[in-house]
């Protein structure tokens, strides 16, 4: 780097001509791996993957000791990372940030049998739910959407007891391979399945039930954002739907507001806009479009038509 | 890991407290690399990415014998990891699972001409088919929907050798790097081209012609689902759509059902949704909606004003 | 390989029964690596994130000098790679190739605390404008329109250096990796801030001013093409729209044309398709569509409602 252009970029940074400074230094990040510790959570849940006798509990004894330490140490070594940048632990010293890390990932894992149990009913909802799924080992080594769900079930877990950078860190991690943006603040249910995936947006506030199915393109979403006296947004309001047990979504639903309830057993159809409650068992479509419909090859017929699919 | 914690673990995956239990064993997938099976493709289809004189016979020659090796490698163990996931194969010990991947790859590869001749049509397509595309090394270093068109044409040819949860695991590492989704069932001609390409979704019993252009978030998908007696989805039924040769269609637009035919030379309106048959030459695009525009700053004028653009 | 399939294949390739031939020779890309790119640019933007304490000169000088001089040979190296593809280049030897990247990077440089200053106005503008964000390392280390913008900025300084083939290689890696495809020649101001991102599309000759926000599925698109007497389409018209200052669009909007202009302060409202001019402080929104909702358990009750949301 030339002398000049050093100078001007320390100036830049240092005198403060811009304005966003990180709270807290800390090591590079480049060590740390979300895919081997999606990777050392699926080992953990389907071990058949990795073993030939998952049955055999002293086989599978072996492989979760090694696993699962593997398993902590990622944990750990991602949620030290992100709490030296996170301003609640900008008063705690390396020693204290370890210690705090090593207590939380703790009772994380302490959830491991319940997660893994998660994952196997997220596992046979995508088997019930696509007739193109050929069994759960599809699933689990090719679905986006059982991806997804996978992460958010740890990085909920991680949300809830505070580990909140590292959480959306891996729920960004999660939507940067699948397309699918599950903040880590929304409760979901078990039997969850998203198909297809992509484009697929739940918001911090959403609820949604038990056997929900989504479809690509689906936003559960806010409608607008409560603001106080001086203007600034109210962020402890709910402000996202919540969707009730038996729902089905198709792709490109929006389902917007925090007090819009979807009742149960209903069906949200293709492209629906929803704002407001929609009562249980209901479906609820989009009155077809108008298209029009122009033959280039019969000149003489009307150039448009009218035509109502 | 705690020793309760491991037993509450073993119990769960050994208890069957969980459902999913994956039929076959095998060594971890971390070597498998699909990116690097991507980028071998790309070698042996256009040398000139790699090598100074691609026309020189000779020289030719000397890439291809170290890239198609690896290339062969590269699938044998991809085949041989997915078989061993397979329930099909679930009767095959592991030598007679690499005879059958061997035998299978060597099938595959016999179609590298054709798939070759495939790319660079497709290339040609994205050429012809993109005013900002500067010539065939952006479409070939750049384009997603080349990408995605690369990894469909290996994957289907997989999928025809009966390689199913190979070439689903291609699909999907696909879809993961591109934001395309295409069923590697799916049948698509030559001179493909998909423009910008996130959200798209294919899917597995669709047919596509020649010359067909697609834009993002596209959906050729299914309407319903045929069930039999007992209420099983009928999986063997055609359930995605027909295009046939020289169709576009815009951003947005969504055609279902398994009977609905595209005809050839028709053009598909961004965000249009099909579900019946169209004639060949045809134009589909949705009546304008009525759209609400509110000035904001010329509060003496009617507030809402009904505005059809 | 068999012997008559690698003569296949060198048929195929030689004897061009292909049409496409890359213009020129190259070593492999497998060394260059965009993530590794966009980290040290991040770490030269952030150093508070690299080191304890980025307010100190010396400590910064010493980082920013390794983590410029890697980031520089990444740049060339790049440049390199991609120049060896051009069509522009193809009269340059190796060490002319390398001279001209030397000199248009050491341009870029240049630029780099104007660009430092851009990325920090982008994390200001995430931080006002998403209810949900936890403060500036959120928006760094999480958020994918954050890496988009990152990378547009970068890339946009490359295409206007007339490194337009790698300026594409790194916006469609960012494409990958954040489903978020802006066309490096689109011309974006300050404070610019995407939500969710998943879809969203920026072309090539879209103007977008200062203080803007835009949501997943967002396209700023060409309406259509003028083609020149001979068919070919003119690619120097202005294709994309302009979207003015202080402007919000949310989720699933198109924005159509090159005439187009979305006036400032104006609001366009979600799946709003736009193909003409819309005056300054507007607010417009679809005529919301009349849904049908079918009440399953109420068999008695009329079985279909039109109902107005």
């Amino acid at each position: 780097m030339t002398e000049s252009l050093m100078n001007r970029v320390i100036d830049c940074l240092v005198n403060r001509s811009v304005q966003i400074h990180l709270h807290r230094c800390g090591d590079s990040s480049s060590d740390l791996n979300p895919e081997r510790l999606m990777e050392l959570f699926r080992t953990l849940a389907f071990p058949g993957l990795t073993i030939a006798n998952p049955g055999d509990p002293k086989a599978l004894a072996e492989l979760l000791t090694g696993a699962m330490a593997q398993f902590r140490d990622q944990l750990v070594g991602l949620a030290c990372w992100t709490l030296r940048q996170s301003p609640d632990a900008s008063h705690l010293n390396d020693s204290a940030i370890l210690s705090f890390a090593q207590s939380k990932i703790g009772e994380v894992l302490n959830c491991l049998p319940e997660l893994i149990v998660s994952l196997h009913q997220d596992v046979q909802a995508a088997c019930d739910g696509d007739p193109a799924c050929s069994g759960p080992q599809e699933v689990v080594i090719c679905y986006p959407g059982f991806k997804a769900a996978m992460l958010y079930r740890l990085s909920h877990e991680l949300y809830r007891n505070n580990l909140k950078l590292m959480a959306r860190m891996l729920s960004e991690w999660a939507h940067g391979v699948t397309g699918i943006d599950i903040h880590p603040g929304a409760s979901i249910g078990h039997h969850f399945f998203i198909d297809h995936g992509t484009g697929v947006v739940i918001g911090e506030t959403a609820h949604v039930g038990n056997h929900v199915k989504i479809y690509q393109g689906v936003t559960l979403g806010a409608l607008s954002f409560t603001k106080d006296s001086s203007g600034r947004v109210i962020r402890e309001e709910k402000r996202h739907p919540t969707i009730e047990d038996h729902v089905v979504i198709y792709a490109g639903a929006t389902v917007l507001g925090g007090t819009t309830v979807i009742g149960h057993h209903s069906v949200i159809g293709g492209s629906v806009w929803v704002t407001t409650t929609v009562a249980p068992y209901s479906t609820v479509v989009t009155e077809k479009p108008r298209l029009k419909i122009r033959n280039q090859n019969e000149p003489t017929a009307p150039s448009v038509v009218d035509y109502q699919i």
